[in-house]
């Protein structure tokens, strides 16, 4: 017993005496000051790994680590140094570090391309749901852009890509999930006041079909209980022009239990808030008798009203909304009362009636505000855009190709004079070196020689000349055409042997290149092959291919 | 005393159990197979080190470290994957690895150039010991290249770096160490074989000088035995044009104990070499008379020699060889023998002289062999550079600075006449979009504007321009001008945001850019240093200032 007690003492003694020993030798093994946690190796063959400094091009310090005779390198380091992207992921039961030469995806078609069809691989996009959208007009069904101004503004470029990405949904997506709540004929269950309130289904002869009419007071609206999922809600309105008339959605964001309202109400204010209750105005018309469509995503209206009081980056998720119920307030009338998983052709339609509706008498569609640009160069409100212009193009000449409708098609070719104008006139036209046209997404003087705004609107010119009767055509054809011989002489004015620039600013200016971030260099990969689909020469896929490379670190040679 | 035995027992039998632990841990925490040696940790805190996987861009696999949170790169892998340098030295006793993103340095001019000083930054460069100099001619004492064709060829823009190159030496260098050796007045201590040999003085009347006469006959040389060091050994000459008669150097490489001989012998062939001898033809005048100067850089003339024989690209050093003795056979007389630490005049006059004598009836200096290029352009032997046009306006600006003689001028003139035609009129002129005069370095067609050879020909026109009277002097100032001109319009053409193209072979023939490898970018930001010291314009200062920091992993800005 007393032996057992003896040796359980000396045992612990040498643990203390081990643990002190490792104690010391970590505090003293770390030669060199480093931010990293001290470092205890045990040396069996030369497998030795200890920190040694690595001196920057002689500019500043980094603690590596060696091992035998490889050096090793942080890779904080080198995500800074080199702009290269890692992160750990778990790979059956193992970790593997994943390094990313970029962070952009390229989209190889597997199809030509064909002007009716999905506009590029916009159907992937969701332009009302980006941070620079500040909402989706009432009145005109289409986002506006706070890019350049806060307040919010009509932006073409954006408008058409809403259009675009909407009608290249619609041809890829199912059907979409529709249940019709209300629309004169089948009725919804609606709650009415007591006091002071009154449903009636009657017959509107113009557009011959039974609706829904209404009259309530503030505070006692007319109320339809329900428990929507889906997020698009249409219906045709007539609203009376006073400030208590409204359509109004109420949800709850069923993990914060908490009540939001989203209200339509004629107004001129495009959108407001105040705590809880979302604002959307409409120009409602003074002949309060004509209807006024909506078509709603419901979950993106209550999230961009409750961003425009918090103006946090990070978005409630959508799929928390639940629309618990839809009031009705003041005096008015409603039809086709509509929930459904997507309405991507009547959003497109929006798109569409914007651009006939605000195309100016030289062709163009104004950007309404003033742009800042490299240098000093400045674009005063109202300048045009050529990719503004092509995406216009692209979304008229399908809307003509979708419903043969000659108003498209006059609106298309009057959209095509700005190209044939300088940009000190009032154009997008450049010419490089005075030879090689070059149509300008932001036509400044000098120009700038954007890379990809001016493919989209050579995109344009070519859905135009391939979708419309033989003038306007050939019309499209010409611009398209010497446009295109522009872009084969020019490419590689972009080509950096690593990636491209945005444009060519540097060469106009005599500045630094504005290289192309990842997600721009992946656009021209994709306009590219794009190209390559329809256009014979190799230059287009040749160049890709090669540009497709520089993302995964590859990078032309050097002499 | 038990009690003690108990406890020894104790520890060794922990001792032991903790070895085995370690051994099995060591066996068992290397989860991936590596190339590395198998690596064993303490844990303590959270500092293992273990190896992690890097998947590089979903391509391929290299062993990394990890380390806490921080994931190290091997440098071997970033060596190749973004051709970044790094070398482990040691500093004050600790290993310090020292990253380099360049290999090349830049030379930033503490002065205004001047023309009549030294060109660039000549001085440092040593053309004749490159590795694509054939040898030294001795007919003409200017380098011979190997770079397109081996059997060696003149290549102006070469032999006027060997000139500029002296000339700028000679500026720069302390007075040369020379040592008369034979005069015709001060007598080496010459050995006369008793059979058939002879030495007298004579008077050349013609040069009004003493000179040193000889005739021996084969494997009996007049002898002069020395221990000389100096590189240079310099003389006048003539010899019988036989196949005896020749001036041999014997040289002894010390290291080996290898004895050498350098002969200098009347032949059409430039250099060739049978084992230990090593043999320069001379293309003596028909009129035995005349003088020929030699200006041998002897170590070097043996070096070439051996390496003709052994094709190796390691050269022996120069520094291990010793003159033994100089021996003289046939017929023939020798005056102003003389050894020597340098001779750089007599190299530059040998660069102007051979620019005076191989013009041809259109000013131009044809480059004699043919030259491919990118893709399929080809330079079909005779055709002109305007690298070599302008290098040779530097060397005979200078040789009229120096010596006021109208012949240069008169060379320099006609030299100006291919900047004048385009390239498909045998000139060097390419025009950017039909617009920017450029002068070809390469002249194809279609153009590739390669750009250092551009900039030395605008050197070589400014040189001109400021060294020149009036009339030459305003023609070389308008082909300098519009070429100045051009380059600020295209400068940023060439600048990728992360270093330089060479050329510009990818906008004209729609292929992949062709980097400039760091010597060349270096030379660039050199040269535009260099135009910023005298040119107003800061977009020469500002660009090689952006450039340079491309040296140190600088990159411009992307959106």
């Amino acid at each position: 017993m007393r032996y057992k007690i003896n040796i359980l003492l000396a045992f612990i003694c040498i643990q203390l005496v081990v643990a002190v020993l490792f104690w010391y030798l970590s505090a003293n093994t770390d030669l060199f000051p480093s931010k990293f946690a001290p470092l205890v190796t045990v040396n069996t063959k030369q497998t030795v790994f200890k920190e040694i400094i690595c001196n920057i091009n002689g500019d500043y310090n980094v603690s590596c680590r060696k091992q035998a005779d490889e050096v090793f390198v942080p890779f904080k380091f080198l995500h800074k140094y080199f702009e290269v992207y890692g992160k750990i992921y778990e790979k059956q039961g193992k970790e593997v570090f994943n390094w990313s030469h970029s962070y952009a995806n390229v989209f190889v078609p597997q199809q030509k391309y064909v002007p009716q069809g999905t506009f590029t691989h916009f159907q992937s996009y969701k332009v009302e749901e980006r941070e620079r959208v500040k909402c989706v007009s009432a009145t005109h069904g289409v986002p506006m852009s706070t890019q350049w101004d806060p307040k919010g503004y009509f932006y073409p470029t954006q408008i058409a890509q809403y259009g675009l990405s909407h009608y290249s949904k619609h041809l890829i997506e199912p059907a979409p999930v529709k249940y019709v709540l209300e629309d004169g004929d089948i009725h919804a269950n609606w709650l009415v006041p007591h006091v002071d309130a009154e449903v009636k289904y009657v017959r509107d002869i113009e557009i011959n079909s039974s609706v829904m009419c209404f009259s309530s007071v503030l505070g006692n609206p007319v109320t339809l209980h329900s428990n929507i999922t889906l997020p698009i809600l249409s219906l045709n309105l007539q609203l009376k022009p006073d400030n208590a008339s409204r359509f109004t959605v109420t949800l709850e964001n069923v993990l914060e239990k908490r009540t939001y309202r989203v209200h339509f109400i004629c107004n001129e204010n495009y959108i407001w808030a105040n705590a809880q209750d979302v604002y959307y105005g409409i120009l409602c018309p003074k002949n309060s008798k004509k209807w006024i469509k909506l078509s709603r995503d419901i979950f993106i209206d209550v999230q961009k009203g409750i961003m425009l009081q918090t103006h946090s980056k990070s978005k409630t998720q959508r799929s928390v909304f639940r629309v618990e119920s839809i009031e009705l307030t003041g005096e008015g009338c409603v039809d086709n009362l509509t929930s459904m998983s997507s309405d991507h052709m009547t959003h497109f339609q929006f798109a569409v009636d914007w651009f006939v509706n605000n195309q100016d008498p030289s062709g163009g569609w104004p950007n309404p505000v003033q742009r800042k640009m490299a240098g000093s160069l400045v674009l005063k409100a109202g300048w045009y855009s050529a990719m503004g212009q092509g995406h216009g193009l692209s979304v008229l000449a399908r809307a003509y190709h979708f419903s043969k409708r000659k108003l498209y098609l006059d609106v298309a070719e009057k959209a095509l004079e700005p190209f044939q104008k300088l940009s000190k006139d009032h154009g997008v036209l450049a010419k490089y070196m005075h030879e090689l046209p070059w149509y300008e997404e932001y036509p400044t003087i000098p120009p700038t020689f954007v890379l990809n705004g001016f493919i989209y609107s050579l995109i344009g010119l070519y859905d135009l000349y391939k979708l419309a009767p033989a003038d306007i055509s050939h019309e499209a054809y010409t611009l398209y055409s010497q446009g295109l011989n522009s872009l084969k002489k020019m490419l590689m004015l972009f080509d950096t042997g690593s990636g491209t620039t945005y444009d060519l600013r540097h060469v106009t200016l005599g500045i630094a290149p504005r290289i192309a971030r990842w997600d721009y260099h992946a656009t021209h990969v994709n306009q590219l092959y794009l190209l390559s689909t329809f256009e014979k020469d190799p230059i287009f896929a040749t160049t890709a291919k090669r540009w497709q490379g520089y993302m995964s670190g590859k990078r032309a040679s050097h002499n």
